[in-house]
């Protein structure tokens, strides 16, 4: 017996191109006392993950290794147990794999079946965590005030926006199309969402945000950055969740000066959601209300196939995504 | 009756030079009820009276107006009063200006007279506040981090680094004479001062700092900061409290990539004094109990007369000044 599985076979540099991966059969293991087998039916796909191929000095996170399976998050069934935590039949939320099968970990959580997996992936779990976090906990927001998100069609922006929104902000969003804009504007009632790829964006900007910018959130860099760096208000805060258009690069793409972060009294705070697994049970419980609230709107793109995983990482970096990328396997 | 004043005639572009500024003589105010003058005794001269001169949208403070006495902090005698709270005799400390006296106004505090004036403007009021509030309550410092803090030998670097070690920190200055380094280390008992005009600057600070940098205090920008910035380990702090290095300049030299903002989870903060003046209690308290204990040493450069201001004001950005720079009139 024998599953399919996608290993690392060297590291990328620059841009991710698919001869980084090799697909694999690996040999179904026998079970230890303690271990259980988990078959994977769905795969989230995020940009944290390009950061994962990368050695780095005071990573986060140990780095997948060349020769081993890409590491992912996931949902799965538990198929066979010798670990009464976790029983045949259960399904199971964790850090899983790009692969078919997986050896289940003690980080595992059982989650109640009736929720539907893609739910689970794009609104709650590390997606809704990041975002829950991120806002909340970092970025401190008050109604009245005005936050702009980068990436906001994204899995993560688009749950920012909308929590603002709940929160009594006015919400502009940062998107790379047209239709992803609408989306925005139109489904998830954001006040304003704006094409990077449009012409005078400090314009579109000024005009979306008259009383300037209290918090931005950041999970782009690029192009919009210093135009919204330049247009916050004192005291703003900024909460650096992700930086996607320069995680291919080898050089990394300055940053604006500390000038203003001085006279401004600004705050630019960084994280990591690994880091927050502490909140998981309050980001869990004030998603849900949210959720009941009817203030939370989420649209999935799945890929059908493990192998559709190699691509399917790439078209987050292309911004060819719409909503949250998982793959069904 | 006059007095000798100094006013801004026009705006600075790049350098300070002595052109931007003209001594005049005006005419001794006839007090009205309610009002108090002040004949001034000591001046401080600050990195933030350069911002003071920059028209800026978002200014935390007015700017200076052409053709208005410049501003600045000092300390003076009551000496002709229409005023209860502040009886001629009594000696006063704030917002003053370059002039031999001043019209007092209600934000001033009456103080000690049994506290010589260079030691209230070098260790209490603005200076003390400033170290006090952004390594204590934006920095929050813990026992056994490392700490780099950029123009160590200034007034406010001096005071950080002490009251780091006080706090149980290793402390590395960075300051822009061999002189310095040494007063710093041999008088100051900071762990470790870098001159920044020397040779092998990321040597250097590798050394000094084995287990990386927890904190780093900020007050000048300039070649060290992407030197410390890429040797904060995760969880870091940064306090931006000043740029001197940039006020100068009409075009910022940019910051870091926020990459490692988010990556290592760092946090970016600055701060302007004038905003943490409900502090100021508790910074007094605390700064007098480091007096108390020995655990703060500071020195000060007194410049002789009024005019001596002009060209002082400079020193600062030359980095000619060693310790606290205060004019006596």
């Amino acid at each position: 017996m024998s599953y399919k599985a996608i290993q690392l076979i060297k590291r990328p540099s620059g841009d991710l191109t698919p001869d980084i991966f090799a697909t694999v059969e690996l040999p179904r293991p026998v079970l230890e006392e303690g271990q259980f087998l988990v078959r994977q039916t769905h795969m989230s796909l995020d940009p944290a993950m390009r950061t994962w191929l990368q050695e780095r000095e005071d990573s986060y996170i140990e780095p997948v290794q060349v020769g081993e399976v890409m590491r992912s998050y996931g949902v799965g069934e538990v198929v066979e147990s010798r670990n009464p935590d976790y029983p045949a039949g259960a399904r199971v939320i964790g850090i899983t794999g790009w692969a078919e099968y997986v050896l289940g970990n003690a980080d595992m959580q059982v989650v109640d079946p009736a929720i539907d997996p893609e739910a689970l992936l794009s609104v709650f779990y590390m997606t809704g965590l990041t975002a829950y976090v991120g806002l909340i906990r970092i970025g401190r927001p008050k109604a009245g005030e005005t936050l702009v998100v980068s990436g906001a069609a994204g899995s993560v922006g688009s749950l920012v926006g909308q929590i603002a929104k709940a929160e009594g902000m006015r919400v502009v969003g940062i998107a790379g199309s047209d239709e992803k804009c609408r989306w925005l504007e139109e489904e998830l009632g954001f006040d304003k969402a704006i094409n990077y790829k449009s012409d005078n964006l400090g314009g579109q900007l000024d005009e979306a945000c008259p009383n300037g910018i209290d918090l931005y959130y950041e999970n782009t860099g690029g192009v919009i950055q210093p135009l919204v760096f330049e247009r916050m208000n004192r005291f703003g805060r900024i909460v650096v969740c992700g930086m996607i258009s320069e995680y291919n690069r080898d050089q990394p793409t300055p940053g604006p000066s500390w000038v203003d972060i001085n006279l401004k009294a600004l705050r630019v705070e960084g994280f990591v959601v690994v880091d927050h697994q502490d909140k998981a049970q309050e980001a869990t419980e004030a998603l849900a209300g949210y959720l009941q609230n009817g203030q939370l709107r989420f649209r999935t793109q799945v890929l059908e196939g493990l192998d559709s995983a190699i691509d399917g990482l790439s078209m987050l970096f292309r911004g060819d995504n719409t909503g949250k990328l998982l793959v069904r396997i």
